[in-house]
């Protein structure tokens, strides 16, 4: 049987998050190594490794989950734009980056963590947060 | 009224490309600064700046056809994974990047672009393209 990946557990709330949004498919909170502030994390719940392993329905329903989220962020924060990175290397279960990017380079996942205190996160989750 | 952009000429056979598949709506391309061998451009044929203005249904079609268009990136080249980066802050018409990946850093736009011969990058097509 496949372990739980953080994000279940996330899900299952058995790890707490900073969480941004939430339906009965999908879920939506902060990332806990931004790589900028607001960076958030959008996740189905079901647990499928890979974004494009997604079957065409759940697929298209998550980009339009991730369409209000990124909408959200983006009167909350002040940057350019809402970047969007998927990457599938790191943790074993389909998620969406959304990065608030001023530039090009702003999305680089090598580059250092930022180091936010727990109230900074929790004041920019309140910031983005759909009820 | 809205001057055309490099992809919408592109689109219209003004400007040559390395065409990877096309349907009525979407067209898929090989970058031609690519940071990866392979790396290809998903645009949707409407000129619309940022992938998330894009209507839902259009929304989800596209991500439909890139997932199509990146299993067969894919089985065409060697990489850990096809990676997905909307950044929206160069060309002002709304296109995903595709990208073979092998690490985490890979996905990283400021790194310097790969110089690929004519040959190499018609080759590369050939092995991806969607008939």
């Amino acid at each position: 049987m496949m372990s739980d990946s953080i994000f279940t557990k996330i899900i299952k709330g058995e790890i707490p998050c900073y969480k941004i949004a939430e339906d009965d498919r999908f879920i939506a909170f902060l990332d806990v190594f931004p790589i900028k502030k607001g960076h958030t994390l959008v996740v189905p719940k079901v647990q499928i490794d890979y974004l494009f392993d997604l079957d065409d329905s759940l697929l298209s329903d998550l980009m339009i989950f991730a369409k209000k989220v990124s909408q959200k962020m983006q009167s909350a924060i002040s940057c350019e734009r809402i970047g969007i990175a998927v990457i599938g290397l790191e943790v074993p279960h389909a998620h969406i980056h959304l990065v608030p990017l001023d530039t090009v380079g702003d999305i680089d996942f090598s580059q250092p963590k930022l180091q936010l205190s727990a109230k900074e996160m929790t004041e920019i989750a309140d910031s983005i947060r759909i009820n």
